[in-house]
């Protein structure tokens, strides 16, 4: 299904640990270069292989700027080298302003003198079809073989805002830098990074590090974003993702970020197919498995954001406030109409608006008129800023103070010019005074508030200009909600063998399977005559299933394989009728018949695995059977293996959970024997190896609790390709 | 459920069409006055109630503008008149500039003048207690009496853009008039109401009409809407509604916007359980049936929007282009990246991208680098402007002249400076040309693309600032995806008697109540000793149902009053059983035990109809029996009567479809007589008065096509209260 874009493959091989004198990696080098030359730099202003040059100079790059063209002895008022080799003093960092053809020359002579890495802006690589792929391995080949680091090609650079080090032709450089707030930027769409550089400036966030990684010949984005990540300046870590490459990288990356106590919040495209179409021609590049990579994620406590505003204003709060501890948003408004939206889209983005406690609607009282409201939305109407400067700012402190509220939303219509200005600065005051965050929607033209908004920004504090915009936002930086206390006794399951299991991997042996896996089922026999068929069901004290044996048969029903409640009188004439069905359907590697015990009634499931693609771990997956799984998609999945903690949570997100936990009249069924028989899945899954591309126990079938839950069938599907997995 | 507030009575009365010397009603004389008093007026500048007068003459109203207050002789240049009485020439709309206990004695003044209508500003009214209310009936009451429309009180006022007529004193009137752009609006909150008058302005979009109903003691929201969509200039109407009031004046208004071919397009709050609480503190308004509000919305096209930002996109759009026809969007795009996010975010919106005809790509083909995309998303890359200034439109003309596309959707991203002004223009240029929407998102900052913005506001083209705000906004203009041709010949249904529907509400006689409605039912009779039930059994031919007969038990079966496949030897014990389940749990109202002939096993499904509530017509609703419509809420409901179209698009839209259709080997169902079904509960629960509460035919079994659907129960609910529903 996937196939990954030229150059992903640098993601997974280790760094090259390119290291200078004083000790640093050659990411670290090229971010904080002591030297940085410009080879091919255009004299003409209008060029944009010109602007890196200005860019250096006009953000106040401390360091050495060399330009190399010998079309020119001085450029910007400093003098400029016929060639690399000529440049004087250390250059760590060189940038490529040369067309894709002189590429790999450009990074054959850095390496020459000793430099860390280059970065080629050019495009006509691998996105323009075989003869560019071409070229862009021979310049992956220049970097490897010259011990240099190649960032790009078809990139837009890289900058590293607090020494001036603007090295990307992106007209988002024009701005003046704002001092860093902690955040970076590493994406592979460069377009998409010169917008989000842009648009951060123009909202008050300083970035601190920002970088475009195009082609990704050599540098991949995991690989930038880890080195970004160790940068103590870095506190959030921003990615625009259009291929993750790896999946164990990307797991790495995300614990990496969650162990050093850094937010990682992730802009990801192409989940659509319009939108993979889009992704797969412009970097050749698609998401893999995206169930894996939002489990990845919520692992991790990765925010996974779906717009470039979203990464913006959860950057924003990120940076400026504090993360709120739950998902409880009290909304305070001058008006009861926008509070009341406020209170529908907060609902939208599965965000509670709890009634304030009695205690704080008291301390609210004095402050607020008769014809405002208390409860949530606090409604403090026009009238209060007859109060005084700070009225609104002390509402905002005794709604903060409710422990039942994780988060002040404060919504203002048309308080404007002076007034708005005020408010700005109270709410701003009050914010760095609270120990939650305070989120602000102002809905009024930017020009009646420009002033206010200056406050805002001056402050970091994004001002969002629709209540859903900050809903959303308030539902992605706020955390999941924990799942219910389970009522049962979680099971410990132990591992299973993973040579008995992998030994099992591809055999039609589906019980042996399922007892490896350590999962009940039914007593069976296989059987190659009907006589024996006949000597099986007498032997199981009761009516028997009689199945086709066959590892490859998907729905052996579909074929007539399966005759259900069989006596030992028609075990005969199942068996033979078996037998016909598989040579009329031209069933391969039928090894007999299984004999199997019929299962009593009870709560159908079905419980899958798919072995682990692009390098993420196996996902198991939980249903019901029937329709619920196939009409409604209601399932819910985990990362391979699964705790039995997961595994639970995992059934409590079924819609269908009810039909475990009793509904309208039918008892409760044996949840703990289902969280074991989940476990045990994950485990094989974990275990199953590269072969392993899909198994499903279908049906589970659970009884009350202390009964159980028995494997009817499991159905393995094998593979030939692919590594071994997990992280 | 639902309290209507205070005021939306008046909704539901016909309009007080008074009239002056040259036909016109109160409200055309409110919009378009030959003279405005301000009584009360204030002299202090900085005062709200000195707003009004310096709007009026800022914004060039040409009509006459007489401050009344005895403590000036003259304001703003114009005589001051000490009471209304004394004002020369001809006064049609008053405001009321006083505190609320004087605000009935100008209503009494107004109308001794020939006043049309007055509007009150002042709060303290029915939103902070019984004793405005009582303030309120009284103002209302003066008006009625004086012949004297009012608008208010607790309301922002309202303004008439082409004549200058500014009587609000909302901030938002401090900006220029723009040239109106056949959009009006109205709504209860002013707060949301001054809002979307400056955000409108800020984008471009210059407002004919504005107004705010406040607490709304006698002009209602739809009364004015309904005034404003019969004004030749007003093209589309916007209304952002708390409460409709009365369902039955919301469905004129909306059918009148569609009979007059004008855009209705309503943002709604109140919808969350938080966000009911802010609005019954704020008007003490709710929507009181949100599906019926819903229905009645998409019978008449109107547009639904969650949020101002939507409501202004969606305006803007449908004041300055054509709208869609379809929900196929074409994406043009400065970046890959960017394209990819669009897309996926179409997608979330229900609309399709499809790829674009190979003969539109072999047009795009010499226009875009061989690195862009064609297929759609459409890349055109940085490289398309060094082609000339209306490359891109060139693209987007091509793209649009594609069958196979409805919207064009542009995203940019860093088009800056002169080039973003430049392709502004050509953008303009191109979409005035289109007979297709043109909509652009532009990912840059504001300051670096002032001038290009300006060109796209002065066209009055909306620019978005977000891919995932253009996606929505588009979704919510194109119209609705047609449900699937019928596979079947629908039915043709006869209304029933509705006399004997009435009849037999509120009796035990569900049998009865079938045939009146023409569904199939098993044979059955009541019996009322165990020997009648051990002959109606014998009688039958077949085993039989015996049920608790009684009109009022909604779930026989959860008090033991269901026997099941009785033969005639059984049924005597069954009977005895029967009653004595009904004693042992107080059952009121059994007339004995209905045997019904068992109607043999097919697919089941739940049809109900709950009566009309707060003026709409009854819901029908239609789901499948089981866990389907519990678990998963997987029903589909049309407003009564729905016609057999409808009934068949309701069914369409189960996502438990397939189980009509057929699906996975199990045989497609009598869809037909499902639609027969439908369509006569629809019929019955129109025809069956104020006294139906809620009906429900649970279950109709439904057999293979031809075979039919039967009830085999039907249960009904009455209430005493209502009045009768419909349009």
């Amino acid at each position: 299904m996937s196939h990954p874009s030229p150059g992903t493959e640098a993601l997974t091989r280790p760094a090259l640990r390119v290291v200078d004198g004083a000790g640093r990696t050659a990411l670290e080098r090229m971010l904080r270069p002591r030297g940085v030359a410009l080879v091919g730099v255009s004299g003409r202003p209008g060029n944009p292989m010109a602007r890196p040059l200005r860019y250096l100079r006009e953000h106040g790059f401390a360091g050495g700027i060399h330009p190399v063209n010998p079309g020119h002895r001085e450029l910007e008022g400093l003098p400029c080298h016929p060639s690399l080799a000529e440049v004087p003093g250390p250059v760590d960092l060189v940038l490529a302003l040369v067309p894709a053809a002189a590429a790999a020359g450009v990074v054959r002579e850095a390496g020459a003198v000793g430099a860390a890495g280059v970065v080629v802006f050019a495009s006509g690589f691998a996105e323009t079809g075989p003869a560019g792929a071409r070229l862009q391995e021979e310049l992956a080949a220049a970097g490897r073989e010259a011990g240099v680091r190649v960032l790009g090609p078809n990139c837009q650079g890289l900058l590293h805002a607090p020494t001036g080090m603007v090295a990307t032709f992106t007209a988002a450089a024009d701005r003046q830098l704002l001092p860093a707030g902690g955040v970076a930027y590493v994406g592979q769409s460069g377009a998409v990074g010169g917008s989000i550089l842009d648009l951060s400036a123009e909202m008050g966030l300083g970035l601190t590090a920002w970088a475009s990684t195009g082609n990704q010949a050599d540098l991949g984005l995991v690989e930038v974003a880890s080195a970004l990540l160790d940068d103590p300046d870095v506190r959030v870590l921003l990615l625009y993702v259009e291929s993750v490459g790896d999946g164990g990288s990307y797991l790495r990356l995300a614990r990496q970020a969650r162990d050093a106590g850094k937010h990682l919040v992730v802009l990801r495209s192409g989940r659509s197919s319009a939108g993979r179409r889009a992704a797969v021609s412009h970097t050749g590049s698609m998401l893999g498995d995206d169930t894996a990579f939002v489990l990845a994620s919520a692992r991790y406590g990765v925010v996974l954001v779906d717009d470039v505003d979203e990464l913006l204003a959860v950057a924003a709060m990120l940076s400026a406030m504090p993360r709120p501890e739950g998902r409880r948003v009290a909304v305070v408004t001058t008006s009861g109409g926008a509070g009341s939206l406020a209170a529908d889209r907060c609902s939208d983005a599965d965000l509670d608006l709890p009634e304030l406690r009695t205690g704080t609607q008291d301390r609210l009282r004095p402050l607020i008129p008769a014809f405002g409201a208390l409860a949530n939305p606090v409604d403090v109407t026009a009238q209060l800023f007859t109060r005084g400067a700070d009225a609104f700012g002390d509402v905002c402190r005794i709604v903060a103070d409710d422990p039942g509220v994780d988060t002040v939303a404060v919504v203002l219509t048309m308080v404007v010019g002076p007034a708005g200005a005020a408010l700005a600065e109270d709410l701003v005051a009050t914010s760095a005074r609270l120990a939650k965050p305070l989120m602000v929607a102002w809905l009024a033209g930017q020009d009646q508030t420009a002033e206010g908004r200056a406050v805002f920004r001056a402050a970091g504090i994004p001002v969002f200009s629709a209540v859903g915009d900050l809903a959303r936002a308030a539902g992605l930086v706020a955390p999941p909600r924990p799942p219910a206390a389970p009522g049962v006794t979680l099971p410990r399951v132990p591992a299973p063998d993973p040579g008995r299991i992998r030994g099992l991997i591809g055999t039609p042996d589906g019980p042996g399977l399922l007892d490896a896996m350590g999962i009940a089922r039914p007593a069976s026999v296989v059987v190659r005559t009907p006589q024996e068929a006949v000597d099986a069901v007498a032997g199981l004290g009761s009516t028997a299933a009689l199945k086709l044996n066959s590892g490859a048969l998907a729905h052996k029903s579909d074929v007539g394989g399966v005759r259900l409640d069989v006596d030992a009188t028609g075990a005969a004439e199942a068996f033979d009728e078996l037998l016909a069905a598989a040579r009329a359907h031209h069933v391969d590697r039928v090894d007999g018949v299984l004999v199997q015990a019929m299962v009593p009634a009870g709560t159908e499931l079905v419980v899958a695995a798919t072995g682990g693609r692009d390098g993420f771990p196996p996902v198991v997956t939980v249903g019901f059977g029937g329709i619920t799984t196939e009409l409604y998609a209601d399932v819910a999945s985990g990362l391979a293996p699964v705790s039995p903690e997961e595994a639970w949570a995992m059934l409590r997100r079924l819609r269908a959970w009810p039909l475990l936990a009793g509904f309208r009249g039918a008892p409760a069924r044996d949840v703990r024997a289902v969280v074991d028989a989940v476990v045990r899945v994950g485990h094989a899954a974990a275990a199953a190896g590269p072969r392993l591309a899909e198994f499903e126990v279908n049906p589970l079938v659970v009884g009350l609790p202390g009964e159980g839950a028995t494997a009817v069938d499991v159905l393995v599907r094998v593979t030939g390709g692919g590594d071994p997995v997990g992280e």
